[in-house]
């Protein structure tokens, strides 16, 4: 059965985050008043599992050996039927 | 009144990702079965504003004149109050 997952990588509290401090200052000069800005990404992809449960197991494997940065990152999956 | 945005721009339909295809074939090698991969980027951000439909348009004007490219993301705003 085909399972879409939605995988949010974003950096855990406290990293620094230079991408987003430029976005911000950006969005500043721009005139927008925006005190702060956090980034994450998203993956979106389909897997063929017999059940939610192995979905998002299968998930969390390629978040480990792949996706994420176990030391910086955390991540969140959502599991969802096709 | 503080709302909390989460912007979500991705690319549009169509549009080529080389990113996602080496991810994809990134997970295929370590064994996953992947058929197919999107990404996309998140910004959260505060913004002040008097109510939800400005601070909406707030989130638009961003997008349209940094975050986002118009010719190739297309974006989705989410308002929160705080």
């Amino acid at each position: 059965m085909k399972f879409s997952l939605k995988i949010t990588i974003s950096l855990k509290k406290g990293m620094l985050d230079p991408e987003a401090l430029a976005i911000k200052h950006a969005l500043n000069n721009l005139g927008f008043d925006v005190d702060s800005l956090g980034t994450a990404r998203v993956f979106y992809l389909d897997v063929d599992e017999s059940d939610e449960n192995s979905a998002r197991q299968k998930g969390q494997e390629m978040c480990d050996r792949l996706l994420a940065n176990p030391v910086i990152h955390s991540y969140d999956i959502e599991v969802s039927g096709v």
